[in-house]
């Protein structure tokens, strides 16, 4: 039986989805808890890896399990053994075909700016930017990333050549909030350290650093070396994964 | 020149404000760094202290400084040699009588419980209770504790026998918000575990463990046994301490 599973964790104290050396990923951990509860070995597949210090709401991940059980215990078991920065929100049997990378449709991932730089309670999870930002500079130069492009540009260098880096944006939506705003990025999928090179990007626009028409002319280039630009992991969230 | 300073932290990583055996404690932090601008020891003096892994949005400390400098640039300078997770928020001068523990005429303490269990982020920052907890039975045991009490027993069996324990409390106050709620405690003072106490007793009275009397009666005891109860640091944050 396929269970597809949505989880919720802070990033902080990790090194990413996947293991690094020296590093624990969540991945390891969540395996580690199913295979307990399996007693055979498990493996499992999320929709995508989130890189350190990055936070998750809704990632989505699949196990092929050999002990079955009503999805809501399957819930508990897991989130017994699991650390409290890592909570399993929902479990689900799916059909043999699901796969949580490849069946993914369409995902999101906000990027939150604070403007609050003296809460200590907000570091590991926002960017503190001036008040004094321009947002709607920064909306107008989000309009050039919207749509389907060659996102090479904004991706890292280790990106793997032989992927498309054809991707679709949808929307790209900024949200007031109390000292701050949050940068919403729906999308049939993002590159590695796309949202993040994006959002710096767009903050430099609203600092006035570079021009809207610069965006343009970065995404143009097709050129991994072309945005100098990242924004601070701990600022992303991967929000929702659509099937 | 004696200084006024209004400290906010996330205590997660701390052993409190004071200084503990082989932990590091956030006045030890905070004097590193005024002894590095001043150029010699200083020490600071705060409103109290606060236990392991309790937070502050406005702590109060003073000290007398030799470098005298305007408010806002000490406050910066402080802040450039502080860890992200605490943040000098405002710097004041002050008269030579002013005394941040003798001079404090109030303080207020709110402790933040969440209904929301399957939340990562909150497990440093709240205490998860369940959704069907009955508020308004906690409301109504409140009461016994507002006035003037001797709270013996709502206090740490480590308490100085030599202290006096009567204090006032003037205000308990209920807001929900999403999915949890706080409870704010304002009164002339607090000893050691007060709130704590108090908050995880009303708890018992939420959860129709004990009844709405039972506080009063423990209260009533003077008895440093008389209360079993102490809900988790990781939900109490010193807001305010009021001159």
């Amino acid at each position: 039986m396929i269970y597809k599973c949505t989880v919720s964790y802070d990033g902080s104290n990790y090194a990413g989805w996947q293991k690094q050396i020296n590093a624990i990923g969540i991945q390891e951990i969540i395996e580690k808890a199913l295979t307990k509860i399996n007693k055979e070995p498990i493996e499992v597949v999320a929709s995508g890896r989130t890189d350190a210090k990055v936070h998750a709401l809704g990632q989505v991940f699949h196990f092929d399990a050999t002990i079955h059980m009503p999805c809501e215990n399957y819930k508990h078991a897991i989130n017994a053994l699991l650390p409290y920065d890592i909570r399993i929100v929902k479990v689900e049997e799916e059909n043999d075909d699901f796969h949580a990378r490849f069946s993914a449709k369409y995902k999101r991932y906000d990027y939150v700016c604070s403007f609050d730089k003296d809460n200590p309670f907000l570091y590991k999870y926002a960017e503190f930017v001036p008040d004094t930002i321009d947002i709607e500079k920064m909306k107008e130069a989000s309009k050039y990333l919207l749509g389907t492009h060659d996102f090479t540009s904004f991706s890292s260098s280790r990106i793997d050549e032989r992927k498309p880096r054809i991707k679709t944006i949808t929307t790209i939506e900024f949200v007031m909030e109390t000292k701050g705003f949050r940068i919403i990025f729906k999308g049939t999928g993002f590159l590695r350290y796309q949202v993040r090179m994006m959002t710096a990007t767009l903050l430099e626009v609203g600092k006035h650093k570079i021009e809207c028409e610069e965006v343009k002319e970065i995404l143009e280039k097709k050129d991994k070396m072309a945005c100098r630009y990242n924004a601070n992991a701990a600022g992303l969230y991967l929000v929702e994964v659509l099937y």
